[in-house]
């Protein structure tokens, strides 16, 4: 593969949670070789997010999930956008407290994620979705 | 234009609220001419913000709005930078919540925004102001 | 220095509080030499931060950090990730609600910050710990 190299991932949800996707952008990196440089992890959607979380006791993903739950509850009386469900509007929301884009360094061909770092995407919705995440390579 | 690219974005806005920069970007990667890459956004500000959010209904913008106004309230009794006006404190922790650089990847010369993707500056002061966004391309 | 280039950036933080790293990444472009592009910052650890604030009063980082303290509080009585002390879920969730990478604008050699911009670490936790940034540079 040569640079700039770009790939689209996609995952399968169950509804609201974390699912890690760590291994598939170490995939891609291996793939697209590069070395120095920078990988982009896109979400192209506005009721999921990115985080970069604590990869190894799931009792704080749990914790992070139920605060996000509790901080924008679906029973917020004033929302005005509805229509598509009571975890819509909130999903929207929690979506903007998180994060759309994370760049990534790249160091000696490897991911400069911290120890415990694991990169994850928070689906909002109650519902499953098919969700798609744009990895982005820049560098040599 | 020669890669890597650079331009200086002016938005006016008429306070508090979320202005649509989509086709200023647009625009930007029009000429260009990135292939493969990236553009960063960039805000210049700490008391403005950006969030990539639902471009379709405008009552989800407006929620988002409202919530935010309502999670950082003016009439918080113990904030001590208060010079500037009510406005100004909460204006700082609401862009903190927010992103003040967003990274979207460019694939086949297209941005790789979701089908309902639209990226806005989040003004959080009550007065309107001149915004001033970099853009930024770097790929091929 | 070659294009692309990359630092890793120790911060020794004195507990809770933000703590400025603008004028080590300034140099840092300064040693690289990078004209028109971007650097990466991005912090190793989901127990700290990074903002992008107002660098001018010190009163607004302390209302930012107060801010924090009172809307994630320590005695949040349904936490169950508590094995590492009452600051461990908090800082977590303070992160999320933050940033772990930002991408920063560089145009003519100098970094495209607003006069009222610095770059801080966020530190969550009480103690002081050891924080490592990754700074990556990115363009020509």
């Amino acid at each position: 593969m040569s640079l700039p190299a770009a790939k689209s991932l996609h995952v399968d949800t169950r509804g609201k949670g974390t699912y890690g996707i760590t291994r598939e952008i170490q995939c891609f990196l291996n793939d697209c070789g590069l070395r120095e440089g920078q990988i982009t992890v896109f979400v192209r959607h506005t009721s999921a997010s990115l985080v970069i979380m604590e990869n190894a006791d799931p009792s704080a993903r749990r914790d992070l999930e139920e605060w996000f739950e509790r901080m924008v509850p679906e029973s917020t009386p004033w929302f005005s956008h509805t229509t598509e469900g009571t975890d819509d509007m909130p999903a929207h929301i929690r979506m903007a407290l998180g994060r759309t884009s994370e760049t990534i360094p790249v160091v000696g061909g490897r991911l400069a994620l911290g120890t415990w770092q694991g990169v994850f995407l928070f689906e909002h919705r109650s519902a499953p979705h098919r969700r798609e995440i744009i990895l982005q390579a820049v560098g040599s």
